[in-house]
C-alpha cells in the first residue's frame, strides 16, 4: 500500500477501475467493511483520510476527534487498500475556498438542521474528492443516511461519472452503530445507548409487518429511548431515502433516523425501510470492536 | 469529427491529453481561436455546445439566442475539433439540480450584480463539464473576464486537475469584441458601439504610460462612451483579475471592464492590464467576421 499526500500522486497509482472510500480515519469495522466491498469491485482501492474542518460545526468536536495515522495505515493495508490518500490541510485547501457547494433541499432537516453547515462541508470536500481523485466507484456507510443522499445527488447533479454505493451499517454486539466517537462514551452511558438501535429494530419489525405511518414508526423509537432514560432525542424522523426530506407515510424507500446526545457524545443511527421489501438493519459484530483494542496496528 | 450527445460517449473518444472548449454555439472567430489554441496543446479537442438555460437571467435573451447546429459542426470540424459534445437538456439536467454551486465573493460585482444568478449558472454548468468530461485543459475567452475568474477559481477550489487557459479577445475590424449577440445590433447602433473598445484602448494606453488610478482609467472609458452617445453604461470597473473584485489602484494584474446596453443588445468588453507589463487588448480581424456571412457551413 502506498501513502500519498497529493491528488496527483494518488492518481498516478491507478490501475483499472478505481474505488474510493472517503474517511476521517480512526478506523473501525464499518470502515473496513467499506474497504472490503471496494476491493471486490475495483482494480485500485483508494482510502482517503482527512479530518475535514469544514464539516465540523463544533470546534470542540473537531479538536477532540480521534486520530491515529499509523494504526489507520496498518488497518487499511490489511483490508486491501492500495493507496491511503492522507492530504495535508494545505493540499486540500491551499486557499480558503471561495466556492460554495450545497444541496439545500436535502440539507434542511435532521443533520442539516441540528448541525448547521455540516452537510455543506461534506458536499464541498466530497466534491473535491470526486473531482481530484476521479473515482469510478465511491463507498459510503449507510449510517450517515442523509450524507449518503447528499453525496449521491451531488454526483448525479454535477455529472461525475462515479457510482455511489451505500453500505450497511456495522454495529457493536449490543446493536450500537459503530462510530469513531463511541470511544468517548462514558461507562455509565454505555448501556443506555443500546436503546437507539433497539428502537429502530422494533420499528423495522413493525414496518416489515405492514406499519406505514411515519408517526407510528417514529413513536416506536421514541418509546424505546424513553424507557432507557433518553427522553429527549434531537430528532426521530422517517425520511425519503433519496431526497432526505421527512415523509408522513412509508410509501417509498426511506430511512428512519434518530439522533441523540448522550453525555458529551452525539450519536446518530438509522434503519433503511422499503415498503416493497425487507429493512436494512445493518450487520452486527460478534466480538468487541477493534475500537476498544489496545495498540492495534502499532 | 464525432458529434456526441452524452458525457460517456464523449469520454470514449479520448486519446492523449484532452482540451475542452465550452461554448453556447453560433461560432465566431473568437470560438475558432480557442479551438485552434486547444488543438496545439492536446491529443483530443472537445468542443461542448450547450445553450445553458441556467445562466440566462433573462428569458427573452435565452429565447432569442442564435442557434445553428449544422453551421457550428462544420466550423468546429474545420478548426480541428475531434468531438462536438452537444448534449440535450435531459442529458445535462436529468433532474432539476438540487446542488447549488456559487462563488459569491467573485460574483458580487459587475456581471454578478447586473445579471443575478448568471455566474452561478455558469459555475454549475462548467463544474458539470469539468466533472463529466474530465478535461486536462479548458479554454475560455478573456472577453468574459469575470466568468474566467470564476471558472478558474472553481477548478482550483474543487481540486479539478484541469488547467484553465484564458485566451485573448478577438475583435471586429473596428474593435468591437466578437459576440454571437452582435448579429442583433441594429444598423443605426453599429457605429456607436466602437466606442467601448476605443475607450478601453485609450485607458490601456494610459495604463502602459503609468496611470495607476482606477478612477482615472474608468473615467477615460466613460468619456469615450459619452462622446459616442452612450452616456449610461451599466458599469465601468477596474477589477483584480483573479478575485474579480473592484480595486482602486492598478497595483496587480487586473481587467478594466465595461458593460452597456445598446438598443436591445447588452455588450460587454474589457482589456487586461498589468502594472508590470503590457496590456492585453485582444486581437483584431482584418475582414468581416463570419458572423455576417450568409450560409457558412451549410
Amino acid at each position: 500500500m502506498r501513502v500519498t499526500a497529493t491528488f496527483a500522486a494518488t492518481r498516478a497509482e491507478y490501475r483499472g477501475r478505481v474505488a474510493l472510500v472517503p474517511t476521517m480515519g480512526f478506523f473501525h469495522e464499518g470502515h473496513l467493511a467499506l474497504m472490503g466491498a471496494a476491493r471486490e469491485q475495483a482494480g485500485t482501492v483508494v482510502v482517503s483520510l482527512f479530518v475535514n474542518p469544514m464539516q465540523f460545526n463544533d470546534p470542540a468536536d473537531l479538536a477532540a476527534y480521534p486520530r491515529d495515522r499509523e494504526r489507520d495505515a496498518a488497518l487499511a493495508e490489511a483490508s486491501g487498500a492500495d493507496v491511503l490518500f492522507a492530504p495535508s490541510p494545505e493540499e486540500m485547501y491551499p486557499l480558503a475556498p471561495a466556492v460554495r457547494v450545497s444541496l439545500p433541499d436535502l440539507s434542511a432537516e435532521m443533520e442539516g438542521a441540528h448541525r448547521p453547515g455540516h452537510l455543506d462541508g461534506v458536499a464541498l470536500v466530497v466534491a473535491k474528492l470526486y473531482a481530484g481523485l476521479r473515482p469510478d466507484l465511491a463507498f459510503f456507510g449507510r449510517k450517515d443516511a442523509q450524507q449518503l443522499a447528499v453525496v449521491t445527488r451531488l454526483a448525479a447533479d454535477l455529472s461525475f461519472p462515479v457510482e455511489v454505493v451505500g453500505y450497511p451499517t456495522v454495529r457493536e454486539r449490543d446493536g450500537l452503530a459503530l462510530s469513531s466517537r463511541n470511544v468517548f462514551l462514558a461507562p455509565e452511558d454505555r448501556a443506555g445507548v443500546g436503546s437507539l438501535s433497539r428502537g429502530l429494530f422494533v420499528a423495522a419489525d413493525a414496518a416489515e409487518a405492514g406499519e406505514r405511518s411515519g408517526a407510528a414508526l417514529e413513536g416506536l423509537v421514541a418509546a424505546e429511548l424513553e424507557a432507557a432514560g433518553l427522553p429527549s432525542p434531537e430528532y426521530v424522523a422517517l425520511a425519503d431515502a433519496s431526497s432526505a426530506t421527512r415523509i408522513p407515510c412509508l410509501d417509498r424507500p426511506a430511512f428512519l433516523a434518530v439522533a441523540a446526545r448522550v453525555g458529551t457524545v452525539r450519536l446518530i443511527d438509522n434503519v433503511f425501510l422499503d415498503p416493497e421489501g425487507p429493512a436494512d438493519r445493518g450487520v452486527r459484530l460478534e466480538r468487541d470492536s477493534l475500537l476498544y483494542a489496545k495498540g492495534v496496528g502499532c
